[in-house]
């Protein structure tokens, strides 16, 4: 049986949206942080200033790819929040599991442009991002347990969430396997699944 | 006799709210800027960077350990602010006195992991912790001497959310005071504290 | 035809709007991370504390034109989803484009204060701003063909949210191509073109 | 006579507000990456950490000081929007100078921590703050001139926004002037005016 402190606590779901907008703002924002410029001991002429800019492609790549993650997630949080009516102290928790995931993106991101051709860093980066899904579905089989869900939302929806966070982490973990194959072809899976979901959405999603 | 000016300052709660939400968001994930990754001239395979990452043992402690209880605050302080009716400029000052605390937690956080053997450190950051209930109490009982409270509040929410505080605080310096046994048994007594807050909701909660 | 998903996500303009601002707030407020103050162990006396911050004019030149930047573009953004009645996830997506580019202007803007007299940051900085301008004028061109802009809204109010990003977009090209001449003629061209649009809104505006 | 763009653009007080929260939010807590804790080198002893976190007293004190300035200045412009019925683009830029003031105070505070017997880093401080309550004076004068006020918001009220400003800003050049007798004077007294409007409105407020 409940107690009364916790049947008052996490019922605003504006707070948390707020609270989630300012995190995935500030990790969006931190990523930036990490990439460096090349130093200015090191380029003497307009040339080698694109030289070393060039040079520094791994860090702009895993930049990139972390954006999209980070957006992705946003938007995915977005719908889950859209269509709950109140929150209840649990739900609000899972919710900062979810937010406490976010908060690594900046630092799995900072490993694996460091690691890059580590699989232990790209296991890690990948292991950020299964947690990241698996929260949003925790959260929302949650929800639809516990009756939190708008009335107006029918069971296709609620099927098709769940349905996208399988396939998407279906994909993503077997671009993770590709590593044992080779790292940068890992990576270049994942982005592209991204990419599918962020830009053109035709195929695998329901 | 309060002045004019003292009068209508304070008043919007929904700005506070968003300020709060702001803090709490940016110290979430600042805390991430301050756990570093291996050194790529320590790391030559696989083996070495898991082992160089398990090293690091201390910083991801007390990093989980900052995340909850900033997450334990800030649901604490949403649920303070969903029963209060109207701001005032001094209701609005005790909460700009706590969010000064919730800025200190990464600097307590990072004093704690470099300095993770000394009963000072956890002196610091256990008085941080306790600033930030103390807070919280004070601008509760406030707002009830104040009758700023919503209408519908009753009596029993109200000491519900004052023994809430009572109690954490009571086990937080139980397990501070370990600290004269051992600095980790002690953290380790905290965590499992904020645990019990933020999981297993079935102990010691009224 | 668009999946059932992709109708049901991104509708959230309140959270678009906040994730916006969030990441506003962030990349102008780390502007000022980049800017150095003198050492200590080169200043000994008033005298040769003012010639120090006056020889970081540098910084100070680009971190004030950033900041422009990132206004101008702020109340550009605002001035756009004012006029749109509802999202879409296509819609999201291209203002997480746009939110991108932000996050990228503290670094072109450190990028430009190192290198200030090299073309190379001088045409990236531009690039970064003729982004932000794409985005939102696509951002536009879409809302417009898809029918979000709301009902209110004449075909006055469209021609100059549109003009208004095209005529900007000429000035800072124009400003940007002076850096064949003089890198310093060009950002003083860019800042002069800003101020414009900041402060004295009596010239190329519609 | 304004074009059509300039009548549309910044009309959004709810998105300047955001902006705002997040700027004070980022500001307020960056401010403590600047604060530095002892090196692990130099402590053998829980007495020598006790020590070594007292001989950065003079950060904590200007970290104190700074929080106090931007809650102080957060508190004045929540009054001032929460009395204007809609902005303009005009307006919005004030506030964005406003909003540029308070990006700079965690650079000020370095300044002052790192060179606090220095009159310049005092003088450029007490410039930052003057800024601040100049730009708000600036918002007001002109919300009042062009007809922006609520309709409910009496002269006496109006008065009020403004004699506080003054008297405060008369204050803080007292404050400051006195760094010709000592900076440590100057700063105590500066603390002492803020410590008045945050604690204890009992003194020279209307």
């Amino acid at each position: 049986m409940p107690t009364l402190y916790n049947l008052i606590q996490g019922r605003n779901l504006d707070r948390l949206a707020a609270l989630s907008d300012g995190i995935f703002a500030v990790a969006m924002t931190l990523l930036v942080l990490d990439l460096h410029i090349p130093l200015p001991a090191h380029v003497h002429s307009e040339r080698e200033l694109l030289a070393a800019l060039g040079a520094l492609a791994p860090q702009w790549i895993t930049y990139g790819m972390s954006f999209l993650t980070l957006g992705i997630f946003w938007a995915g949080q977005q719908t889950q929040l859209n269509h709950i009516a109140e929150g209840t102290r649990d739900f609000t928790w899972i919710h900062l599991g979810f937010l406490f995931a976010v908060t690594l993106v900046p630092l799995s991101t900072r490993l694996l442009a460091v690691f890059i051709t580590y699989r232990v860093a790209l296991g890690i980066y990948w292991l950020n991002i299964f947690v990241l899904g698996a929260m949003l579905y925790w959260g929302w089989m949650y929800a639809v347990r516990t009756n939190l869900v708008k009335a107006d939302t029918t069971d296709e929806v609620s099927h098709s969430i769940c349905r996208r966070i399988l396939i998407a982490q279906a994909l993503y973990a077997a671009g993770a396997a590709l590593c044992f194959v080779s790292p940068w072809l890992s990576i270049a899976v994942i982005v592209l699944v991204q990419l599918n979901y962020a830009i053109a959405p035709k195929f695998g999603q329901s």
